[in-house]
């Protein structure tokens, strides 16, 4: 069916999802910690229904209004894994007073304003940057969080549940070792602190490199991996997936052809894809290439890439003898860098069997 | 009231806008030229409609799906500057018998597809590559043009129009001077081609960097400019536009400081701005930084600009003495480094007035 595509769309095979959810799920099971999956990658309430019957009871999202349309479909043990937008309190009240409202703090400015707005309990998570400098107090800042950790148990309102870090520095790593050294670097930092300041503190981590290869999560007590559903050609060239473990392509239709240069324009650009790329050999790829057939995709094409794109155009680099065979008007699937964007520019997704399936529509 | 937004929030000054269309429509005007400004910009047919008030007729948009959503709102000359996705021959054959339809064709395969599905006659303008090697027909390669004017002329409902190209190189300019000679280039080469193979074609260009440093336009019969109706981060620091040309800036919430560094984080990442950015000084800028007022915004903040973006990060770097004003829970202004990929991930703005006005919600 997906040869019927007329324009750009986002093809997923569910088998796939199943099996990626269902790894993590059994890993995190034998770790005895708490798998609470980040739906920010798919923002589906079908796909996260996947989940649901698959066991998953407690979910991760990346704004307030993700929690309220995941809240909707009865998800009610949420964590905004976002530092808390205090300019959305009215959203922030109905939520806590409907589920379990995890949010992220770092300052005592938020802190204080939620204690003073409050009206209904919220759980708390101290957000600590273990060295990816984007967010989060400095875990060596034991003086800080100590004030900050003080400030949230003298409010009534607020229930200080733990510590919590993204390393993202992991999609960064150059390998394996890498990822794996930065993982158990964040967890040292993180259980350090809890064992100064507070034992009952629970410890979350959350980046799919990191919980994709370590193998046992016993020394913390909740992983948040989201990318992980689907993967995508960054993870896959990180060695964190192998390549039959994405599951989402772009079928994308082919608009032009350049001999002179071996080039195909497709009709699948920023629009569609988002401008995220990977560097190789200093070269820079916006996505893998794959042929489609009727219920699934073949490997990647050996040698072929995007190689730039604009805002509906996407230009493909691809062998001679594979140029070719690729006709206008014929379809062809590209392997999307970073699938959390692609959702979120496509907004919905055709599976291999033909079912739509729509995400959410707003932020 | 752009201060009791609680989320990332698109504002536009409908002033300027207004002043950015009579400028562009004005220097046509003077240059006997056709203003075809292409949609794909703002996608909106609120906002189209201010183009019809000045006196536009004719459009440009990048997808046929657009040019339906623009058709519904009685738009009835539409080119769709993109290669022809044969894929979507039923919507053409639709738009064809309700509307004159301009197509945009690169290829003998196109036109013998065209030719032998058409039910209604569409017009044809031939894709010219002058140098962005993206699409098109190389401009020197008289032969296989002529080749393609033959058989599109052979064909009974395509009626050959025009030679059409997009310098998207100037986009890539260092200054204005390079701006104007790769205009002149252009011209050049499209007015080559017409005089060898058809005096009656029509010249079509249609780039905001060379449309806006221009001043005539008299040797073309038409020009297509998009990004000029809001213009953006990268148009100023090329120096296309002043800073007050700039139509479009996004609100957005600050959820976190960081005073070691000078930074504050914002609700306002990539699922916001796109993942566009500049290069300054070998820095790469995600976006300009503005304090925002009541019904407007002030001129950028010197030194401060947007660091870095991830999914709904932005992390803003900001001198010493502004950091200290800027309070968490406040709104600020960050100026799109590319307004048009901006747009089609917000789909929707707030005018400084307040009024909320809808982008169209596919591609």
């Amino acid at each position: 069916m997906i040869m019927k595509t007329e324009i750009p769309e986002l093809i997923l095979d569910k088998n796939i999802v199943l099996k990626n959810i269902s790894i993590m799920k059994n890993k995190s099971d034998k770790s005895g910690v708490i798998f609470r999956p980040h739906f920010k990658t798919h923002q589906s309430v079908e796909i996260g229904k996947w989940f649901r019957q698959l066991g998953v009871t407690k979910i991760t999202v990346s704004s307030l209004k993700m929690a309220e349309y995941f809240a909707a479909d009865n998800w009610n043990d949420i964590t905004v894994a976002f530092p808390v937008n205090i300019r959305e309190i009215d959203l922030i009240n109905r939520l806590a007073k409907k589920i379990k409202l995890n949010l992220l703090v770092e300052s005592i400015d938020s802190v204080r304003f939620l204690s003073g707005n409050l009206k209904a309990s919220v759980f708390i998570y101290i957000k600590i940057d273990v060295g990816g400098n984007r967010t989060g107090m400095k875990s060596d800042n034991i003086n800080e969080i100590t004030s900050l950790v003080r400030e949230i148990k003298n409010s009534k309102k607020l229930v200080l549940e733990g510590l919590l870090t993204h390393a993202g520095h992991t999609y960064h790593a150059k390998n394996k070792t890498e990822i794996k050294s930065i993982y158990n670097d964040s967890v040292i930092k993180l259980n350090a602190i809890k064992n100064s300041i507070d034992k009952n503190l629970l410890v979350s981590v959350g980046d799919t490199p990191g919980c994709s290869i370590v193998s046992n999560f016993s020394d913390v007590n909740e992983i948040r991996p989201g990318n992980f559903v689907f993967y995508d050609y960054m993870q896959y060239k990180l060695g964190v997936c192998s390549f039959n473990q994405i599951a989402t392509v772009l079928a994308v239709p082919v608009v032009a052809k350049h001999s002179d240069r071996n080039e195909i324009v497709v009709y699948g650009g920023a629009v569609h894809l988002s401008k995220d790329f990977i560097e190789e050999r200093s070269r820079k790829i916006y996505g893998g290439v794959v042929k489609l057939f009727s219920e699934s995709w073949s490997k990647p094409i050996k040698n072929a890439f995007v190689k730039s794109i604009s805002q509906e155009h996407g230009i493909i680099k691809i062998p001679k003898s594979e140029f070719e065979k690729v006709k206008i008007g014929s379809l062809i699937g590209i392997v999307p860098i970073h699938s959390c964007l692609t959702v979120s520019l496509m907004k919905q997704y055709l599976t291999t069997y033909n079912k739509r399936i729509f995400a959410m529509n707003n932020f």
